[in-house]
Formats: structure tokens, sequence, C-alpha cells
């Protein structure tokens, strides 16, 4: 198994913060010389207690890279798809790309004086969330095409970037990058260590996503595949641009996803990690590659540290998906169970 | 749709180009030692003649890569867009994809035995391609769409898979992948040399190029972007498939590919190489990059080798575009002067 020198410092890094963690179960210190010694006191995935969810997810790796294993797989061949929103960070209690929305309308109503008395603008703007909730599909498209179209490209990634550094979680009261999940980096990490490709596959808004995450996930613009809204190019007299327009393009979700998949990559995935029925169908396109695959399922389980929801939940409903996994023996992480945190934050 | 209508007229007025064709020609072996010529260094382009086109590509690599450099490029942002028919394969005496369609109709039409009354079916099989073209754009969607879709993407695959082994180009009389170009083979591999991200924007069917093309290029699926038509996800009792529907999705050509570009890698390049007009929106998406950039166009100028046309050809049209490249100092390749070979089996 290779590990990188900046894995192995990740590695390290994780698991000092960890002996301050309330959280954690008791970890010894382990010294680098210790770790590269002996390999099987490496922990790649520090922030996962050493439950079933985290034995499944190393021994499938182990296998599928294994030269002299059956199921060995070309790296080419090593494609990994991750849902966003409740897989790589929180979705509650709304995607956080509809924050960004509402926020919008607030900062863009000073140009807008009519907003006062136009619905769904109005009831934003009055933090009526009944209202916007009861505007249904038509009214959040309209919110969505008002803050996401009728600029260019450049301009809607600088007004996202903006947005991130200073936008606050109602609750967690962090912004919202924080709010990514500590073991979900830590098994990115572990899967490009054995070169795999990692890539999200979401139902959140491609250029959204690329605005922000990049740097959180370490995974380049070319491997964030989400939903999108038209797009043309225009010459401008010799600046170029790319004009977003206020028309639907592609949703990705549900039977979308495996379509995205094929449409953007091309291959079918070998891993794929999901929370929702949303994500059901990429699982299943995964689970029927010839190559041995692995589908993983995150069950939002711990009310505490994170939320609890699954079937009965409006965001990330988890009913169909959860049967299927069960039925089919797919991976399910108990959030509250299989994981030592949730956030970054908590290692420090 | 205005940009299907578009497509279909090029694919119309190359059909009108195939007709007249009837040239096939003697190509001369050249050994590789008359290749590598004295050099005491490493030559990565070594097909190239060492005229002005090699030294550009030469010192704008060396420049984007140099640490010390004030134009120095960060591993992430190099990214190269390369458009396929005529750039990095040959295009005449019309696209390749195009024959693919004619020689499927001919294999198909024995599980179809009405085409030999029903046209444009009846004038592909009687190799009657004045009749194929009375049928118009509406005759040539049908052949399109009866040979691209109505099947799964593994199907499709396969098909085009299975044509490559065995079709003969009708001039130069051996298989298509054959008819790629040697000094592009190695640009290609020199820019991935120096940590360059290699992605294809073609025209063509992306699902067509991305059957035979990997293998060839050394390009994944994942970077390769091309034209599409409608796919959807179906579960089909636990096998699931994506199926090719008979509607066109996107058309990567003229203002596509930077739409395209930006869709598919969420990054504007700093490479760019094409021959047509087609080409010429993303040469100046690439020169609107803030970063020092290369805009590349191959000028078809070889009828003893290759085929030589521009501004009068039906296929790879190339007017506007060589205009803009003189006014504005992009760097033209003369294939007749500055490649040494066209085609790989020149070196044998």
């Amino acid at each position: 198994m290779r590990t990188s020198l900046k894995t192995f410092s990740l590695v390290l890094l994780a698991l000092c913060f960890f002996i301050s963690c309330k959280e954690s179960t008791t970890i010894e210190p382990v010294s680098p010389n210790q770790l590269s010694s002996d390999e099987q006191i490496i922990d790649h995935l520090p922030s996962w207690n050493d439950s079933e969810a985290k034995k499944n997810i190393i021994a499938y790796v182990e296998d599928v890279t294994d030269r002299n294993s059956v199921n060995y797989v070309e790296v080419q061949d090593r494609i990994a798809t991750f849902d966003n929103d409740g897989t790589l960070w929180s979705e509650q209690p709304a995607y956080f790309q509809l924050f960004f929305a509402l926020d919008r309308i607030k900062a863009m109503a000073g140009e807008h004086p009519e907003w006062k008395n136009k619905q769904p603008y109005k009831a934003v703007l009055e933090d009526d969330m009944e209202t916007i909730m009861a505007s249904g599909n038509q009214g959040l498209i309209q919110l969505i095409m008002t803050t996401h179209a009728g600029m260019t490209s450049e301009e809607f990634d600088e007004t996202v970037k903006n947005w991130i550094k200073t936008a606050k979680h109602p609750t967690k009261n962090v912004t919202y990058d924080q709010l990514v999940y500590q073991p979900m980096l830590e098994l990115l990490e572990y899967l490009r260590a054995n070169n795999f490709k990692t890539f999200i596959v979401s139902g959140g808004g491609i250029e959204f996503m690329r605005a922000i995450v990049q740097e959180v996930y370490k995974i380049p613009s070319e491997q964030i595949i989400g939903s999108s809204i038209k797009t043309e190019f225009d010459y401008n007299n010799g600046n170029p641009v790319i004009k977003r327009l206020p028309e639907l393009d592609f949703i990705d979700d549900k039977e979308g996803k495996p379509v995205g998949i094929n449409k953007f990559i091309g291959k079918k995935p070998i891993f794929a990690a999901g929370n929702s029925d949303g994500d059901l169908q990429m699982l299943q396109w995964t689970a029927s590659n010839s190559k041995k695959n692995f589908e993983l399922y995150i069950h939002h389980t711990d009310e505490i540290r994170e939320w609890a929801y699954d079937k009965e939940s409006h965001v990330g409903k988890l009913d169909k998906g959860i049967a299927e996994a069960n039925e089919k023996g797919w991976t399910i992480v108990d959030m509250k169970n299989d994981w030592k945190v949730i956030y970054p934050f908590e290692l420090k």
C-alpha cells in the first residue's frame, strides 16, 4: 500500500489532534518512526471508529489495489463518486445553496425596491420561511434564477467566494465551509492515496460548488459534476465572457446522476457514496460495475453533533435507499457510532 | 433548433465534398534515424522541423513551467484543449464519424429489409450520394439518429470499437485510427510531461470519440468533451443501462466550445489548438486568460501527404480563424513545412 508523505503527515497531525478530542476513544501517541516501520498501525481513517464501516472500506481498497488479487482494478478505472449535500457536508436545516440564494436576495434588494411588495422576494426580505416554501417550485426557481443567472460565470464565482468567506450557518454559527465531515475528508484522501480519482456528483449547482469546494475537498473543478443552468458565449468586443441564463440545463439528481456520470466521466465508478434517495441510482449504477465495487450510504443519526433524520425528512430523505442498502449488503455509516468527530473544528 | 441546423449543414456539406473525392496518395517512409538527426539533447518534438512553430511552443512551455518566471503557471491551471477532427487526426474527405454512420446503415440493413425501398436508407445502400443529399437535413438527422441512438451506451461503445478495428479510410486505405498526426501525439505527450492536463474539445460525438481515441491519444474518457445526444437511465430490473435517445443534447462547436469547456472543466485553458473556424471561439476564450496563453492553428497545406484546404473547404473551413491568428500573432502550423511526418506509420 502506498502512502504519500503528504498523507502520512496529515494522518500524523490528525492523530495528534485526537488526543485532545473529548469525543475520541483513547489513542496512544505514535511516533513517525513507529508509523513507518509498522504498517499495521498507520491509521488512514483516524476519525472513524474501528467498526464495520471502516473495516469494510479498508478491506475493499486493499483488495482492489492488490496486484495479486483477482479483484485488482487498474488505476484508470478507479473512479470514486461522492454526493455533496449530506455526504461531504451538512444539508440542514436546508441546502446551503438555498441560504446563499436568500442572502443574495437580501444583498440585491437595494437595487430592487419593488421586491418589498412582490412575492416571493417580500417573504425572503421578511425572513418568512413559511411563505417562501408556500411559493412552491415556481417561487423557488424564481429565487434561484434571480440569484444564479443574469451575470457572467466569473462574476458568479466571485459572488459565491465572497459569500462563503462571511456568511454564517443559522444554528451552527460558523461559515458553511467548516461544516464538512472530517471522516469523509479522510476517506477522500485515503482513496486518492490509493490512486482513485475522486469526483463530486451532486444535485447542487456545478458552478456554486466549484467556487467553494475545490480547496476544501482537494478536488479540481473538472472533477465536480452538478446541476446547471444554460450558459452562452459572448465575444463581448474582444473581452469574451460566459453568460449565465435563467433556464435549467441539467438536473444532476436521482436518474440524472448516472446520466451525469456517463456524460462527464464516461466510465462507471467502482466506488460511490451518498446519503439520500437522490443518490440511489448512482449507487445502483456503481453496483452494476463488473469490477468489484463499493457502495456507501451515510445515515444521519447524530442529533447532538449534527442532525438525525432519514425517511421523514424533506431534505436528504433516505427511505428506499436504506432498504436497498440493507437488502444488498451495502455499507451504511451510522454517523453517531461510526465517526469520532463530525467536523474538522472538533479536532481543535 | 438553430445550432442543430448549423451542424447538419456542416454534415451536409461534408457529404457533398465526399462524393467528389477520388484521390489516393503514396507516402514515403521516414526512418527514426532521420528524425532524431544530430541532436545532443532530448528532442520532445522529433517530428517537428526546427521552424518557428516548434520554437514558439517550446519557448512558451519552458516559460510557464519555470518557477522563476513571472509567467509561471501553477500545475492545476495548466489546462490544454485540443480540437479533434483536422487537429489531432484527419477529417477529409468527410468527418470519420460520418463514414461510421454510413457503414452502420449498411451493416444494419439485414434487419431492415424495408430500407431497400425507403429513403434515405435506400440511397445509402446504393451509395447514391445525390439522393442522400436531396433528403436534406431531415434525412441526415434520420441517418444519424438511426445509427447513434436506440441502443445503450455500452452497445454503442462496442459497435464503434468493432468498426474502428476493421473499417478502412476510402482513399488512404488504412484504419481511421492510423490517421492521427504524429507531431500532435508528440505535442500532447510533451505538454503532459510538463504537467499540463490535456483535453479534447471537439464537435464530434463524445461517446464516439471516447470509444476510439483514449488509447490513441492517451487521454482518459473524463477529459474528452464533445457533442452529445440525450440519454436516460433505465434501472432495467436490476441491470441498469444508459439508453441513447434520438434527440440532440449539446453541440460542442463554435460558441459551444467555450460553453463546453466552462461546463466540463470549469477553468479557462492556457493552451488551445484547432484547425478551423469552428475552433475560433475556443482560441478566443483561451486568449482571454489573464495567465500567459498559447493559441495554435493547424493549417492544412500538404496535398501530397495529407490534404490542402482552408477557406474554400466545406470540411474544416479556415477563414476568419487564420485572419485573426495573423492579426493576433497566434502560432500557425504549416503542415507541409513544419512537420517531418504526418502519420505514425510513416515512421516505420
